[in-house]
């Protein structure tokens, strides 16, 4: 079956005019991105090329115009092939001058000397260059403004397309999911379970498998984000996978929990209980309620199954080009919730000291009410 | 055949006695590390949660004493499992204080109001926390002094240890690349290819493919850091993969180039020029010669085989719990080099107008030379 891959450059457009248009009510004469996903966002640009830290990579996005490139030359080839026209290269590394010279000539050409120049400074961004760099940009242009909200309500809103390879990836990894009886089983250490899961999840057309984690233990799990171990998986286990695995640069983030031959019915209650919590959830996400909202609907059916509470800080959040994006559900996010949000539902409870069991699901907002994206979970903890 | 995972707790010591010893002589009193590999570095604390860019986690390393890690609390559990013993935690997130206060709080309860502390800000490091939260942390602990250099001379020589890791995880790609010709074949599309690879990297045993370019090309190609697209391979295309893949979070970083069918005599000549060019890197690369001689050993080849230039900036590269680490062969980096520095050799040129021929390897730096970590490459263009 064809998918489209990447992004036609009416997307991209559309995206730009959509920052501009809040730049414009903020008065906000340029903003710079300087991460993978941000730059990504506004120009298409999607490589492992990331993984070094050596080079920066910068895009500037005027008030009016397309945004512009300012990138080592080694990426000059894959950014022609989007629909940026303006690439301005500089050879790196070249630690006495790594792109700040360029960057900063970049923006007085485009919006003049004084102008109001934005970086994402609040919750969830960084800043992907040296410090001692970002000083001295600091000192030539002088300080920026914090168009953190302007990022944020720009991606936390996915496009039809977006919201399509979503979609997919949460099929794909739901077939993988339902495969995982046939493919994981008593006898194999966490390791070769890892392992197999991965290639699972790959067999079945994800692209990558950024995110895996999981853990298995004795009628209960303490750590849920862990790194395989050799631990011999026997019965009476329960497992978990959480993976956040990605098609075309947009991710999944979902878990599922089993037990091996026999569970307990605490560890049976455990899943029921975070499987309705996340029903509770799914039934609150609509525009019009709130992150909290969401939380506090989830939160009251935990409480009512007797939790102890849960170190994870909140039940779900934003999904996108990364694995986990703006909002949170937390007692205080208060994020109004918008059509087209795609969003995981994440309750979580300690049933028992050093026992916790997560849930997780995918879902995207609708006018009317939410849709799945990961195929909904059975209702009763799988028993292989 | 079993392979330790993760390290003793001694390699942290000594790790950890390293940094102090820099500290004490440049009257650091405390530094405070923030990305990926820094914190895994001192702590050994690995998980693919960093995908996730919500939380910041620290690891406070005072001048004397084991390091302090101040996280958030959903990473106790792991971090537990490591050598650290100190453990401070916040539920995070927390926008309105994701930890700046508890970070500044143990600054200031480990060496004083006053004391110096170091933060990495020079080339190839960022700050992982949003800016914001760092300009806090900054006008509440003073200036920082930059420790770029203290961590750069510590993880550029690696210990035995690091090492038999690099040697694990290139021996298993060199597995993989060996299995190329049964596994990627004409009339599969670049993404099919990818995906082959992908799966034949894992298979063999590597624990996780974070970096995979490559690209293919009627007699040539002119990106070399390119995405699969769905191009069918066809008789008399170069295709060319470059990986980064992990055992236990070190990885390999080196490339191999294919002819399928046949392949123009200037591509043969190109092929070799690279490849005689890495042995005069391999030849160059000894304790008391500097990054800028292996440079100028590899250049010297390419000019004299007609090199045209290359995008890429450097001729080679550190590697270690990144795919690019310090230092950069370049003609003016002049690092010196030291025995037990994992290094790459990637000589690259342009031998027509959007030809591009780059070659890399992976070698360990002895005492009295240099030992190959990949298997090294056939010296003549392989022919699918």
């Amino acid at each position: 079956m064809a998918h489209e891959r990447g992004f036609p450059p009416e997307e991209f457009a559309a995206r730009t005019a959509r920052a501009q248009a809040l730049m414009a009510a903020h008065g906000v004469d340029a903003l710079i991105v300087c991460t993978e996903p941000e730059v990504r966002y506004f120009t298409g640009f999607h490589t492992p090329f990331w993984q070094s830290p050596t080079r920066p990579w910068f895009t500037v996005v005027p008030v009016t115009g397309k945004p512009v490139a300012v990138i080592p030359g080694i990426g000059a080839p894959s950014m022609s092939a989007t629909w940026i026209d303006d690439i301005r290269t500089w050879s790196s590394p070249r630690p006495d001058d790594d792109g700040v010279t360029l960057l900063t000539d970049t923006v007085r050409e485009l919006v003049g000397p004084n102008a109001t120049v934005g970086l994402p400074m609040g919750p969830e961004t960084h800043v992907r260059m040296p410090l001692a760099d970002l000083d001295r940009v600091r000192s030539s242009l002088g300080d920026f403004v914090d168009v953190t909200d302007i990022i944020r309500s720009l991606r936390m809103v996915k496009t039809d397309r977006e919201i399509e390879k979503h979609r997919r990836i949460c099929s794909i990894v739901s077939d993988a999911f339902d495969r995982l009886p046939d493919v994981v089983s008593t006898g194999m250490t966490e390791r070769q379970a890892f392992q197999a899961f991965r290639a699972e999840i790959l067999a079945q057309g994800a692209d990558d498998v950024p995110y895996l984690v999981g853990a298995t233990g004795p009628g209960g799990i303490d750590d849920i984000i862990r790194q395989p171990s050799d631990r011999v998986i026997t019965d009476g286990d329960l497992l978990i996978f959480d993976t956040g695995s990605t098609i075309d640069g947009y991710f999944s983030d979902f878990d599922r929990n089993f037990a091996f031959t026999h569970a307990d019915q605490s560890a049976k209650d455990a899943y029921r209980a975070v499987w309705e919590a996340t029903e509770a959830g799914f039934e609150a996400c609509k525009p019009g309620a709130t992150t909290s909202d969401v939380f506090r609907a989830m939160n009251e059916v935990l409480k009512a199954n007797g939790s102890l509470g849960n170190d994870v800080g909140r039940m779900g959040h934003g999904l996108g080009m990364q694995v986990t994006e703006w909002p949170s559900h937390t007692a205080t996010d208060e994020t109004p919730i918008e059509a087209n949000m795609v969003l995981t539902l994440e309750p979580g409870l300690v049933w028992a000291p050093g026992k916790a069991m997560v849930h997780e699901e995918n879902i995207v907002v609708g006018a009317n009410g939410s849709e799945w994206l990961s195929r909904r979970a059975d209702p009763e903890l799988p028993i292989i």
